[in-house]
């Protein structure tokens, strides 16, 4: 297609919708560290996991070969109710940038939820309803997460029990009230109601919370609970499969239209987003059919590719997890409540931690002002108030689109606009009163909670 | 298209997109009658008009016969960031009411003013800012149609000033915020700042606010400021014309299916959404080149059809509008605060009164519990969480469904969903919680707002 031809939004036809996720791990050369058993530091067996998750999730999670896995058709309708997703041309922030690179971006705020976590939601919620259990707990930092479970419970008619990030909680009452809507419960984390709960507000009297405190309570509620399994919307091996849906139907839009973009950019927390959109540019790469640059975008509040250590670490403060190996700022670590939004996990997907490991993954800490000013740039001009964590990636494509100025060069740049930041108001408030500012943790700060870092049985004994 | 070919999603191409916006005046057999200088009764001139509104949007205003408008293409490029809007198919919801009906909806609540009245906010501005003004002053209740004016004015560099009726600015904190971040001021209504503004706040001290009160602040700031003009967000008929891109596409969306919607239905405040929807499938109607349904729906604690006056009334509380003919309940008339989101106006759209009056639209007042039980269904399965206001739309279009339940009639239903609900949590709130109640003005209290009913020099004397 002629560059003057390409349309603001392009979408597929309900016809092309991907019927089958991608897993990248089948066209790594090197594939992510396996999960261990804290105890014994040997990896985990399907058996001990489905204790934790749902089997059919299990077998998603600890697959290394098979490439697709067919979408069931139930998840396919559901996804119909609010996919395909526009691939984005930013025509108008381009011209405001005045730079001769062409940005794209593939939107997944256009449901409640207002990001793409929907996309793995009603994927878990499925497996769990068809294996007959009653629900589902779950952790939620900025709200996303849980609104988004909540939505595929609801629909499926399942119990969802979310324990939301209590900052999170104090800050976006209305996150609280859209879950209702979908019929969940929510408590604020820590919480007296688990055991891991009271025993961390006994250590710090007083805390925000963090995503890795609400994990260990969501799993601690789901294994004492019967008929109910515990869910995570990011960092596994299995979200990072369903999200592919993302860099599916973008890949299938950019072939559509006869373009290649060169660098693709997005957020970093857990790595869902950012592991859904690039899954089947990277898998081009890796089998040498095409080349393309990858480039994650983390807060410099809670730095784990740039700053973290690449190592075997527990997923959640409480230390009642699993172990996995991934760039981690060590699971005591817990962002400055000042951070606003989500990415304030400690540790990264093992699948992306492998791939920066090995090269394949840029990555880049930026602060949050800045981030902030990107996103009120990118709201005038594009129409879409960004969420606080999509931001991140919004500002690297500002900077990186602004370089090309200096360049002359005419870029793709593709960014993943995981979603609406309507709930983060809060957030922007403050930025406009000019109360943000950035929280770095400090070297000191980071010995301290690499000193956490766990001795592996077998590996470090 | 086969019945089960119809996707769950219908997106026109930017090619499809309307190039004219259709103005149903053209073909209305008893034309709306025009509005009246309240000093002398006499129809107002366009240079009258040309104090308060922008010489191109005086001569949409006084138009009525011409049937097409020109889209100008920086507004076109403007729509193309958010448009074209979806035609859904409610599968979901359908299969919920196990109903033969076939249930339709046009969503225009893809971008964040979150709803529709950003078609008319661009077309707006873009002419204030065509005729060299430095800014416009508006009104905003619900705040949906204040945040969309400041996404156009922040797009296109005009200043924009929005007088916020107070109940809805003290409910909803974050749309201020979203204003702000497209650079408006935002002033709760009565304020203060005007003089209209001070003498309704000594007449009915601790008012919350009405948007006639709202209007008449606005208009005089708009009027007493060098460089400005008003605008409106609905009632107008230069508003319906650009409101009619929302028919156009969800006409030539039906068409392209091969579906005839039988029943067609919006909610109804000052009339703008349903207007916009109606306008090209009433035209057909009017041309006698095919039949539908028309209705209306509105609050029953806000019910101008149903229970209103069809008379020459002012547009404001202060009384310093012109008059208009309308479906009136008294421009003193002022919800109960308990009453959610928009809809609150004490007029209604001259053209959809007309159309009323002449037998062409039918009109149904519901109350709000029963309001927010559709809302919540229709979240729970078609995964977007809606305005109140579209709600109203909704709780009519489940209600018909479920009418074919009985008489087995596979109607083709058309509703408007003119928004979400993301900033309207605090009705939900209230409704979850048990807060919520129906409060519909009894027959003195509309008595007492007819009395006040103006006397038209030469009609009424």
């Amino acid at each position: 297609m002629k560059e003057n031809q390409i349309p603001y939004k392009t979408y597929l036809t309900e016809a092309e919708l991907p019927t089958a996720w991608y897993d990248l791990r089948a066209d790594m050369p090197n594939k992510p560290a396996p999960m261990l058993d804290p105890g014994t530091g040997k990896p985990l067996t399907a058996e001990q996991l489905s204790g934790i998750f749902c089997r059919e999730l299990v077998e998603q999670e600890l697959n290394s070969d098979r490439a697709y896995f067919p979408i069931p058709e139930e998840i396919r309708d559901f996804y119909k109710m609010y996919r395909p997703s526009p691939l984005v041309r930013a025509y108008c922030l381009e011209k405001v940038l005045d730079t001769p690179a062409h940005i794209y971006y593939k939107f997944e705020g256009n449901n409640t939820s207002g990001s793409h976590k929907l996309n793995s939601a009603i994927a878990q919620a499925y497996y769990a309803k068809h294996q007959g259990l009653k629900g589902v707990t779950t952790e939620t930092g900025a709200g996303q997460w849980g609104t988004a479970l909540s939505m595929a419970c609801g629909y499926l008619g399942l119990d969802c029990k979310v324990f939301m990030v209590k900052v999170s909680y104090e800050q976006k009452p209305f996150r609280r009230e859209v879950m209702r809507t979908y019929g969940a419960s929510v408590t604020p984390s820590p919480s007296t109601e688990t055991e891991v709960g009271r025993r961390i507000l006994a250590e710090y009297p007083g805390t925000t919370g963090s995503l890795g405190c609400a994990i260990s309570e969501a799993v601690e509620a789901a294994v004492t609970t019967p008929g109910y399994r515990y869910v995570l919307g990011s960092v596994l091996n299995q979200v990072l499969l369903h999200q592919s849906v993302i860099g599916l139907e973008a890949q299938a839009a950019f072939d559509k239209l006869g373009v290649k973009p060169d660098l693709i950019i997005g957020c970093a927390g857990g790595g869902s987003n950012l592991g859904g959109l690039i899954a089947p540019f990277m898998g081009r790469k890796l089998r040498g059919e095409e080349d393309y640059r990858f480039l994650a975008v983390e807060p410099a509040s809670c730095p784990s590719f740039t700053r973290g250590r690449f190592a075997y670490d527990f997923c959640d403060t409480g230390r009642i997890c699993p172990l996995a190996k991934m760039y981690t700022l060590g699971s005591s670590f817990i962002p400055s409540p000042n951070h606003a939004g989500g990415l304030r996990f400690h540790g990264m997907s093992p699948i992306l931690s492998q791939l920066y490991a090995d090269g394949l993954l840029e990555a880049r800490a930026v602060e949050q002002t800045e981030v902030f000013r990107a996103a009120e740039l990118f709201a005038r001009c594009e129409g879409i108030l960004p969420a606080p964590e999509s931001s991140h990636a919004i500002r690297a494509a500002i900077d990186e689109a602004l370089a090309c100025k200096e360049t002359g060069k005419e870029l793709n740049i593709l960014f993943g606009l995981s979603g609406t930041g309507y709930f983060d108001l809060t957030a922007y408030q403050q930025f406009h009163d000019g109360q943000m500012h950035d929280s770095i943790p400090t070297d000191e700060e980071l010995a301290r909670s690499f000193a956490t870092l766990p001795k592996v049985p077998g590996l470090d004994e």
